[in-house]
């Protein structure tokens, strides 16, 4: 028997959350691997990347057949399309949640040059972006998707903030270069995962304006 | 009178080509400002960008509006979901074109720590792997997808000798840092733009096995 559209939309809409719950376990796990300095949770963060990816094709197959087999129109094929977008993004925060892990490998057995406090604060922003877009295309919420938009400058502000820091250590004492620079490459790497919330949130922002227009009377 | 699905597909399979052309060009013009430090040609990259963010609007319009009034099946479906995916890859890669003219905007008024000669050498890798992603893609050449695909290693190796050399720089004279990390990054922008090609040639092998699966006889 074929499944009620509705239905089958309500699935794309739980896989999609799944994937995202998957990303965000895997930003504040590789960003405790950093912290806690644990080789094991780092590991465990790599070794999730084939989670996504698989989430990734299934929820890219489902969109597609959902286009072939029910033609959908205006808002509902808006929200396909947007799905189709959203997998990539989180594809790539996966990702660079695992570059995190790999530079918490690279430290792991070295001393921290300072004690971490705007790298935790710019792990919590992304998770928390990451969240509110994801929340922002379920709920079709045009202002909450603004919201995590209005938030990237915040990530700028505390990538910089790191940056700077790390720089006039390292320009203090050079031999300090090895241990700096992957955490100057972790503050570079949240601030990409909040850039890719802020394009999912864009997205919805987009969807939802286009759902308006099509649905103008005239 | 209503165009036919044919002549829409080859203006769509243009206009994502031009919008590759812009691409690979900001990539160009991004390691000339930086090699030439060249302030003008620096800023020239970052005005562009909207010229793609245009491009990709009008792309997804003209792919949505495909998918709602033609309703394609199988492999134009693929085809059209698959341009959705490239055009956000493409978006991203001249984002990171920017970032290297913003890197080569801070580097302009100061002499280089290093001449440039893995920088360059990875640049035309990217562009090269951006352009045959493109082909690829319209060409539905699985081949030459793989072929790209592949050269990916290429990339993280001449990214990890340029990240070496400049941390072993910065190692033996900390002063160096504000001069080297800029270019320390500018390689691994351009190794994202690999990684970005190689996004795209992966969804050319599985829009192109997509395509045969589809067509199998059972």
């Amino acid at each position: 028997m074929e499944r009620h559209f509705d239905e089958e939309l309500k699935d794309l809409n739980l896989l999609i959350l799944k994937m995202a719950s998957v990303a965000e376990e895997a930003i504040f796990k590789s960003v405790e691997a950093l912290r806690r300095q644990d080789k094991k949770l780092a590991e465990e963060v790599i070794g999730s990347d084939k989670i996504i990816d698989d989430l990734e094709l299934e929820i890219d197959e489902r969109c597609i057949d959902l286009l072939a087999t029910k033609q959908p129109m205006a808002k509902d094929l808006r929200f396909i399309t947007t799905g189709i977008r959203i997998t990539t993004d989180l594809e790539r925060i996966a990702d660079l949640a695992v570059d995190i892990a790999e530079r918490a490998e690279e430290l792991v057995d070295q001393p921290l040059v300072k004690p971490l406090i705007d790298i935790p604060k710019l792990a919590v922003l992304a998770q928390e972006m990451v969240k509110g877009a994801l929340d922002s295309f379920v709920k079709r919420d045009i202002d909450l998707a603004r919201n995590v938009r209005n938030r990237d400058d915040e990530a700028d502000h505390l990538r910089d903030l790191v940056q700077k820091e790390l720089i006039e250590i390292v320009s203090q004492d050079g031999s300090k270069a090895p241990r700096s620079i992957p955490l100057l490459l972790v503050a570079r790497h949240l601030e990409r995962i909040c850039d890719h919330a802020t394009n999912i949130a864009e997205d919805v922002v987009y969807m939802v304006e286009g759902m308006v227009i099509k649905h103008r009377p005239f």
